[in-house]
């Protein structure tokens, strides 16, 4: 098996044969088996996924590529007008046909769609009418519930009344900068970062500053002090657990860290957490909230990105700014649907939820590790890539002087998406960088679509960088 | 039954025996029963509902109590700082054993949650997992096939295209709200006005210019002909059938002149359009938008008043913004539930909508009925009562010097709600004046409220109205 690895038979994120399989196959007892297979993880060839099996795993450290560069804008704030290039970008990415590298969203395959819709169906047999009316603001009390003790199980405390269930993650973090800031206001966010901050940012009239990030722990705090020195943003917006779209982790030392000198100048920080489930590993990461004492941070996340998409059903813990957020809320869109919040509620009390973030996990993994490797595998030189500590982006630097929009399109015509680094800035930066989603199992299509992308990286034509690409 | 009817015995909205009940008690044929209903009912006394029987009638014209009176605010523009008001007096009314007299929402009893719950259950069960995460943004197709259906019946051709679905009409309201004016813009709206419309305005930091409102036929298109002449407002936003608080309903032709005269400034009208099913009689009203021929009314509705309150789903049709309007909804709360939308897509094409509708439409005639005649019956001299042409509100101007406000407060301790006037107006006005809902079936609580309502109006001190109480 050491063998098909070095050669490329068996490649990051394949499953290996399981135990019975292998016993069967050569012969062996399964002692023997399990020693070999040990003594793979051991050399750092495959991983053991709970309950899934081993798969090869991703060397990144032996990879082909080198890793992307670091972002280093200059900072200073600017108006948002990128709503125009994100729009035409997810617009393009819909239709069935289209291998959706582009996507921000992982397949529903991944999901447990039965047993939640037998949690429709079972607790909307039990709802009262009267809740129907009733739970309008507040939103369903048993999810509150069980929110707030998965919260508790990371040792965090926030109490059901400072749970407010939104429209997924987006309406409550929009919602949050809507509390923090006003029209013409600054509001701080990593580089590369997440457009859909960006169009929030724009839709209210606040202005952007990009502060360089670590493409594997985060914002740099010396120079966000120093942006909030000279530049008083009135708060930050971050995502601390892989970050769309590096995939990077925010070390916990350094999540403390970025609370204390929050503290100190006394500023909300927006965290948008909607994919720490989606870890590596046996630990979940804790969020920056985990370590505020004073409520400054108000963490958003949802179940769009872990259980259940489609059903649009997220929350904000506000911190101090509850009230102002609840309120905000009830002023925008009166509340959430009930019947889906019932139906998350009675699903998360029947327990299985941990056994399925497990499986998604495991899958999640392999798949990040198949896609890391088909880069390296496939792309030219020149070509960077980061491999990502969690969630299912794959962020990818082009060799200098492919335009990532030029390529775009050109994959369009393929029906291959992708989503061009331009989505990622206020700045029109990172013109020759693209996020790859690896939100499906891999299998021949996405391989195949992989070549096609490789070609059209290759065959693309270098155009000489300007100043707005740098990065 | 004519004297029972005239000694108060009979009341309105009570139901007459059935044709076979009044046969058996009083050994009559049932064309002699027939022929003394419809004599009944031309003198006015009784009105028949649809397969629900007849009722006795309320008489607006011999009511004992007058109407209320015109609003007639000076033009201008100002900011709106409503908030709180509106917070604490609709935190108040939730408790379930409060009689809701002060509720936006009629009784869940009155929908057909059954038969939801049976289509959310098969509509899940036949849903592609895909239309999870295809399904985002443009919503859910058949759902809009069947709205875009709807409005074909009445005449008006609304492309499916022209569609947006949304958490409630409330997202889409304040999505077009936000697609026609930028903060400082002036806005007109009612006098008095649908309190979230003053909630949004003050959220997005626009002006309200209260225009005075006929209280049968709506807004008065003189004078808001001359506010735009003298303000220059960015959009008009009206509820022309049965606006709340006043339950008036403007006439097809007011309508017409209306789209003209906004067509003649090229203004945009918001047309807040959830309670046009709730009509009496026979024949739908149609909305200001049927006129249109520009695409300047941005016509908002949803099924949470006539369907399925809880789960939030509403539409624009907005006209030439409505690509405006779709990216707005993009940016802000991406998308809505998917299962919630695929169940009302199955309910509507399974008919019985309409059936279900006519049975809320008699059930809310008699309850309006009941609650018109019990303010006169027991509300003291001095005040005012509007019958309302059709949804559950019941607009009443209290006795000259009787504040609202404390009349909240005083009801809130015999656990009665109730919707004070000043939640109407950006201005204050409406002091003496509450919005009552009869949401619910009349029973011995209900009439025991008003009872306890009354004393509580006759008992409060009477204050010397204040510039600010001006109507």
């Amino acid at each position: 098996m050491e063998q098909q690895i070095a050669a490329g038979v068996l490649r990051p994120g394949d499953r290996l044969p399981s135990v019975r399989q292998a016993c069967a196959s050569r012969d062996l007892s399964p002692s023997t088996v399990f020693k070999a297979y040990y003594l793979l993880e051991s050399r750092g060839l495959v991983r053991a996924a709970s309950r899934s099996g081993y798969f090869v795993a991703a060397r990144p450290g032996g990879a082909r590529l080198p890793e992307p560069q670091a972002s280093t804008p200059q900072s200073g704030s600017q108006p948002v007008k990128i709503d125009d290039l994100i729009y035409a970008c997810l617009g393009s990415t819909r239709a069935r046909d289209v291998i959706p590298f582009g996507s921000a969203f992982p397949s529903p395959t991944l999901f447990p769609l039965d047993r939640l819709r037998r949690a429709l169906v079972s607790s909307t047999r039990r709802l009262d009418p009267w809740s129907m009316a009733e739970d309008l603001p507040p939103g369903n009390l048993p999810l509150k519930r069980e929110i707030a003790k998965r919260y508790l199980r990371q040792g965090l405390q926030v109490p059901v009344e400072e749970i407010v269930l939104t429209h997924g993650a987006m309406e409550a973090l929009t919602l949050c900068l809507h509390a923090v800031a006003r029209p013409g206001d600054a509001v701080v966010v990593e580089s590369p970062t997440f457009y859909m901050a960006l169009q929030a940012l724009q839709r209210l009239g606040m202005h952007a500053i990009e502060v360089p990030t670590d493409i594997h722990e985060g914002i740099d705090l010396a120079r966000l002090a120093d942006v909030i020195e000279r530049h008083r943003p009135k708060a930050c917006w971050l995502m601390t657990n892989f970050q769309n779209p590096l995939g990077s982790l925010m070390p916990e030392a350094k999540k403390r860290d970025l609370v204390e000198l929050l503290a100190r100048h006394d500023m909300p920080l927006i965290e948008d957490d909607v994919y720490a489930e989606l870890y590596a590993g046996n630990v979940a990461p804790l969020p920056a909230k985990a370590f505020d004492r004073r409520g400054l941070v108000l963490h958003c996340s949802s179940f769009s990105k872990c259980l259940a998409p489609g059903y649009r059903v997220g929350w904000a813990a506000p911190g101090r700014l509850t009230r102002e957020v609840e309120r905000l809320k009830l002023m925008t869109t009166l509340s959430g649907s009930i019947p889906v919040q019932a139906a998350l509620a009675e699903y998360l009390q029947e327990g299985g939820y941990d056994r399925h973030l497990r499986g998604l996990r495991a899958s999640l993994q392999a798949q990040r590790d198949s896609l890391f490797d088909a880069v390296n595998r496939l792309f030219p030189d020149g070509t960077r890539v980061l491999h990502p500590a969690g969630g299912y982006f794959v962020w990818v630097e082009l060799p200098a002087g492919v335009d990532a929009m030029a390529l775009h399109s050109a994959a369009m015509t393929e029906r291959i998406s992708l989503a061009p680094g331009p989505m990622f800035s206020a700045r029109g930066a990172f013109r020759h960088h693209i996020r790859l989603t690896c939100g499906q199992p891999w299998d021949d299509s996405r391989e195949h679509a992989m070549r096609t992308l490789a070609r059209l990286v290759n065959e693309a034509p270098r155009v000489q960088p300007s100043a707005a690409a740098s990065i």
